[in-house]
Order: C-alpha cells, then structure tokens, then sequence
C-alpha cells in the first residue's frame, strides 16, 4: 500500500499557472471608488510593487517563479499528496480520495506561498516594511514567517479580539520578529476615529485593514500586503495545484472532482485552476468544487455586481460575487472563511458556470473533521473541515450511484492551533447557523454599488 | 541549493536496530522491588504482552517491523532530513548542519514511532485496552492516535494539572477517541488514597504512572504502555535513525556530531543508536551527545546506581544514571525534560564513556529556538530546543578551530502547542535554575537501593 506521492525538490514548478489566460469570457475592470471608472496601475501603486500590478491584470498564461522564491519554498515545498486508503474503507465508499497537504509548512497552512512570493517582490523594488491585517491569525502568521526569510520588517493589525483570544498566533508572529498590533489602535487616525466613538471596540476586519491600508499609503517605503481575494494572490498559490498534477499523474490517476474550503479563493484557486485548464484547453469534466460555510453564503446566494473589498469602502470596485460589503457573518470557527465576497476570478467563473459552489453548516465539518482525523490521523483547521465534508458528501454519493468516482482535496492547513474550535464541539457548545432571508438580503438591499448588469 | 533528503515509502526501515546487540559491556538486570533480585518475564506479563517483554532484553541486532506497522508508519514516514543552510549562514560557522524532523507526525513528535509499535503488539496478543500517563501531553496523543488507527480503548491519565492548564493536548486524545482522566483521580485506589491526604493535590508524573499501572495490573484484558525509558522503546525509535543514515548517505556526508534531547533516553536513542553501530562496529568515531536540562541532569551530575521508575517506588529497580526517584525538577518549559532518571541502556553506554551529555539552562536553549525558527522556519517544542543549543555551541565551537565538522541533530517535535513557553520567554518571564550541592544530592543521599558498585 502506498500512501503518499512524494516529489523532490527538483519538481517544484518552475512558473505559476494564471486562469486568465484561458478565461472564456475576460473579467469586468475594478473600478475607481470615488469616480467609479476602471483604475490604473498608478492608482494601485502606493500599496503594491509594480510586479504585483503587473500580474494582476496580466493575460501571461505562465509567470515564472523567481529562483529566490522557489528557495525559500524549499523549506517545506513540494509537499506530500496522500491516497486518504482509511477514510475510504471508513466510508465503504468505490470513489478513490487524495488529498495535498498543505499543512506541512512552517506557519501551517498554504498562505506562506503567495507571501514569500510578495515579499520578495517588494524586497526587489526596495521596500522595506510591509503591513497587513489579520484575524484568526494564519495570514498574519504566514507573511510574518515570509517577511523573517527576507529581512522585511512587518506590522501586523490584529483584530483586537482575537488578539487577546488567540494569545498564541501573535506569539508565533513574534517569534519570527514581526510586531503586532491590536486592532482598533492610536496608530492611524482610523484606529483613532474608531476609539474615539467606541473605545471598547473589539475590532474588525474591515477596520484593521483601514489601519494597515493607511500606514502602507502615508509611507513611502512602506507597501500592504492581502492574503486573498486578489488576482495575484490566486495566482500564486497555483504552485500546490502544479504539484498536485504532477503527483496524481504519478499515481497513475486524474480527479473527477476537485474540491476546497472557500473564504476569498487563494486555497480554492490553488488547487483547482490547474484542473480547470484541462477543462478550458483540453476538455476535460473535472468537478472544481468551491465548500463554503452556510452562515456566509456568498457564491450559494450572493449577488453578482461591484462591491468593495473592505468594510469601510475604501478598496477599488471589484466584479465579485457578495453578500454586501457590510455583512457580519456568525461567528463560526472556521475564521479564515468570515468574508464577505469572492475574488473576482473565481466569481467570473462562477458566473460562467465553470465551477461550482456547495454550502455547508459547522456542525457538519466538524463532524467531518473529527472522521478524517480518525481515519487519517491530521487533525485539521476548521476551514480546512469544510472541503473534507464536501468530499464526504460526494464519497457517499458515489457509492450509492455505485460510480467509482476519483476525488481531490486541498487539506490546506493543520488545526493545532484551533484545539478550542473542537473543544466546543465535543461540549456540544457549537451550533448551525441558518440564515433567514432577510438577514440574506439585508447588506445586498442597501448596495448602492454598480451591478454589472 | 537543495535543503532536504526525501526518502520514498519504500525507503522506510524494514527492521529496527537493537544496539544491546552491540554493546561491549552487557547490561545489569532490572531487580524485583520487593525481592531485590532479578526479575523474569513473568513478573513483568501482567503490565506488557510477551513481544514486547522479549524485545526488552532481546540480543538480536534487527528486528523485523511488522507490515501493519509499516503501513502506519507510512501516514508520515519516511521524515524529511534538512540541511539547516540559513542557520549556518545565520552562525557563519564551516560546520554543516543536518536535522532529521519528527513533528510532521499527526501527534506532532517522535513518540508515534513507538506508540504504534507497541499498539500492535498488544493487539496482536488479544489486548482491548490500554492505559498510560501524561504529562503534557505529547505522549498521551501519540499514543491515543495509535490506540485509535488500530480500534483499542485507552485511558489516559494526566496530571490534573496540566489538564487544567493544557487542555489543548486533552481535546487532541479526545479527537482520537481516547479517555483522559485527570489525576489523582478517585477511580483508583492509588488515586482516591493520594485525593484522601490532600484533595487538592495537583498531581504528578509519580502518581500518574501508579494509577495507570494499578488499572493495568488489576484488568485482565487492559496493559500497561510506557512512551521512553524502556528498551523496547528505545529500540522502536531507531527506525528515525535508519532513516537519517540512508539519508545522510544520500547527501554524500556522514556525522561527525549527533545530538539529541535527553529526557528518559527514546528521542536520543533514535537518532544516535544506528550511527553509535558505526563505531561499535566499524572503529568509527560519531560523538553522540544527549542534550538535558541543567535543572534536571542526571546524565551530568547523577549517581549511577539502582532506582525506580516512578516516585512511589512501584516498578522494578533499573541500572540508572538517577537523580534520586524523588527528585522534582523545578517547573521548566520542556516538560519532557523533567524525568529523574535515564533508560538502562543509555546509562551503561554513558558509563562505557561511549557517549556524551551536555547540560543547559532554558534561556539558552530559548534563545536557541528562536534563532533557528528565523533562520529554517520551524518553531521546535521546549524539548527539541535543547538539542538545537548544543548544536550552537559546536557550530560555533567548530568556527572558533576552523574546522568543517558535520552535524546532525533530531528535531523530535514542533513547539505548536508551546506557544504559552515563547510568549513567557518573549516577556521576560522565564529564568534559569542553579541547582545547589544540596538541592542536587538530596534525594540521592537518602536512596536505599542497591548500588551498583
């Protein structure tokens, strides 16, 4: 019985796959958030390296990876794809199950891919400090690992929440020397302005991002970084579906269906825009399958149309699938999937009904999580629990059809530092969120963004 | 530049090293505690299946791995072997350094090795259920994702106040379906005659270990599993070490240096014990150094004499490099660490003089698992951060004479679930611990077990 297919060094992928060069239909343009015209490099400039600007908009179906970069990977990459044989025989299921591990990296998840790939570009064109937001703490983790390996210097703004909940992400960015900052702060004159009206906020997403976006904009050796959603970003990440390929070929095997978690489409990207380029260029039927969590439903019941990045309203305008910018989702644990809308390719995507999206109640993938630890032995990040119930659903699906389907998921993190998540779960202390129509539609009713119509 | 050796599944050991095979001087036996004489089988078939209870004083040099534990072993072996590029940079140091890493593991360490090993066995020999201790946890997960890979029962007992503080490692065995009891706990008599005295007694490793014994002792079908110390176990950690030769031969290097963690002797045994053959056999000349705590060095400043295992006095008198049964090592980090004594065969190799041991404090050792998660990315557990110093010293050592030596170390477990040690070590809370004459020789001076002069 062989479990894992295991790659050298040497197969690292030379150049990341970009989607948009096989694209049938081309996306719509971000626009501008006060003219609401298409933006321009030079209005993304003061955040990003141009490099990152340029692949962003960029129709090159391979970029390549810088030799630096691709080192640097080597620290955990390439990493194993396993045969999941015991979750197989546990289901009594005829579909075949792999799975890409993700978790083996040093900040635990597959977000240190795209920002190694970040901070080296900004390191090329001489910036010297990044900020960046984070909740939970994985991408604040992952860039500040990334920013140790290039001598970058980090702030990170963590939602004041959970920086006093989860004491030991800001920890482990510590250690590797990144200085993290609770959430609303007297930093910003947006942290201000917030304390100023509520100084017990706990925080949010949206209002740490204003706080890293303004530090990035009012110095000039001073870039932002985001750990999704973007173009780029998707684009980066496709390095594990690259592998993925290579590995199911050694296994003598192609998936049916792909399938991943679903928060901004960094993971989903990953592992299945390598797949789809069968599809798009070669015919190919593979399933890509998007597993969103039911209480933020946004490729299941959002609305296609222009809407902002953040809370506030700062970003440009970007063609996404959302459930209004202003949507507070429950407080599930799977933290990393709490975002309000789909980066703009895998929403063209969806649009074009090339891929597909399953939504997925809490109880469920933990349920789900706790049988593939059983089974497999890793434990897993809750966000990482909701591809592995999406594949449960379709293992038994296919033995009831009696269809011996073969299928992929991206494990994209461990769940050790989420030990609290399960906990709750085994005290029955967590709950399924259903949302009523009207908690649907309250955020998207009151957009007064474009539609793209 | 390439960082790691990767070993295919079909890499992995098919037999694990037995170096008493291989030792110059033969063991003293383990004496009865009662009876002062040497023990047989028999006296140890009512705590361990007879596998296990042969390979304890087994002379055969290889034992065979069976398939089934082979096939678990393949959930995460063969481990990666690194070569620490940044961390030589970081040290400008001529030595070459090489770390074999144990923590992508589903428990996080090296114990699954035996865990696994030992599950079998007593499963093979009709055993439904198992009992251990714990006491931060890293064994007791290692073994409850053994016990649940192979469907036996497990209770785990774990001091009560860990199980307070850690309830992280608690939930983990729970995941895998294990039962964690707190101790002192009233279900057994060891438990409710300790919870009589003093009914807030935090607990400890001692009164564990007798309650875990006493279920195993007074339950037909249930045994008794220890996760160090014991020969077999030592033995069943080789299968890391197997590795690391084949892969140091790939790399086209061999040891000069190999160091390990000491805590009860199976992290060192499993990375030393088949380069250690190199020169028992083959006039080569590997330094092997164990790696302890200054606040708890038996190896260094220990009486080599009889002793017992636990605190009570319950297990066999063992040939032991021994601080004294109750000796209580001041509370430090590496809670894996904080063990009297050293296995039988560790302590006769060390008598032999054909193996070293360093002591150090645990800011260096800190200091030491910071620099290497800034230089290779991995933040080490507590314990492992031990091995990392004395690596350090020689590095630096070997800058000093100019000489270009070849180290290699095991880097037995990720700091995960350590966070709360670096977050004390970040504010300034941790201090090192100088053990004075009189602290040292307290509980050796009032030892009545036999010497082995």
């Amino acid at each position: 019985m062989v479990r894992k297919i295991l790659l050298q060094e040497s197969d690292i992928p030379t150049h990341w796959y970009n989607v948009q060069a096989d694209m049938p239909n081309p996306m719509l343009p971000p626009l501008h958030p006060g003219t609401k015209q298409p933006i321009g490099p030079e209005d993304l400039a003061p955040l990003f390296p141009m490099e990152l600007i340029k692949q962003e908009v960029s129709q090159e179906r391979w970029i390549e990876i810088p030799e630096e970069v691709r080192d640097v990977y080597k620290l955990w990459r390439p990493t194993p794809l396993f045969r999941a044989w015991n979750l197989e025989k546990m289901l009594d299921t005829p579909a075949k199950i792999y799975y890409k591990y993700e978790g083996v990296s040093p900040a635990g998840s597959h977000k240190p891919n795209t920002a190694v790939a970040q901070v080296y570009y900004n390191k090329a064109e001489g910036v010297k400090r990044l900020t960046t937001e984070t909740g939970a703490g994985q991408w604040g983790s992952a860039l500040s690992f990334a920013c140790n390996q290039f001598g970058l210097d980090l702030e990170v703004f963590m939602v004041k929440i959970s920086y006093h909940q989860k004491p030991y992400r800001k920890v482990m960015m510590n250690t590797w020397g990144a200085t993290v900052i609770a959430s609303p702060s007297d930093q910003t004159n947006a942290g201000r302005q917030i304390l100023a009206e509520s100084p017990d906020s706990p925080g949010s997403l949206g209002i740490a991002i204003s706080e890293a976006v303004e530090r990035a904009a009012t110095n000039d050796d001073t870039k932002y970084s985001l750990g999704s959603v973007l173009n780029h970003v998707l684009t980066h990440q496709t390095v594990l579906g690259l592998e993925a390929v290579k590995q199911m070929e050694m296994a003598g095997d192609f998936p049916d269906i792909v399938v991943a978690p679903f928060g901004g489409g960094s993971n989903f990207a990953g592992i299945s825009f390598p797949f789809l380029r069968f599809n798009l260029t070669e015919g190919k039927k593979v399933r890509c399958i998007a597993a969103e969590p039911a209480s933020c439903p946004k490729l299941t019941k959002g609305e296609f149309r222009y809407d902002f990045g953040d809370t506030v309203g700062m970003t440009p305008l970007i063609p996404m699938y959302t459930l209004g910018h202003q949507f507070v989702p429950a407080p599930i644990h799977a933290g990393g999937l709490r975002y309000h809308g789909a980066g703009a390719i895998v929403s063209q995507l969806l649009k074009d009904q090339l891929i597909e999206a399953q939504a997925l109640q809490q109880l469920e993938c933990f349920e789900a999580g706790i049988k593939f630890a059983q089974a497999e032995g890793v434990i897993a990040a809750p966000e990482a629990t909701h591809g592995i119930a999406v594949v449960i659903r379709e293992a038994l699906k296919a033995k009831e059809e009696g269809v011996p389907k073969t299928i992929l998921f991206n494990l994209c993190g461990h769940g050790y530092f989420d030990m609290s998540a399960y906990a709750d779960y085994f005290d029955g202390k967590l709950e399924d969120h259903h949302l009523s129509d009207e908690e649907l539609h309250q955020y998207l009713n009151i957009l007064d963004t474009p539609s793209v119509a």
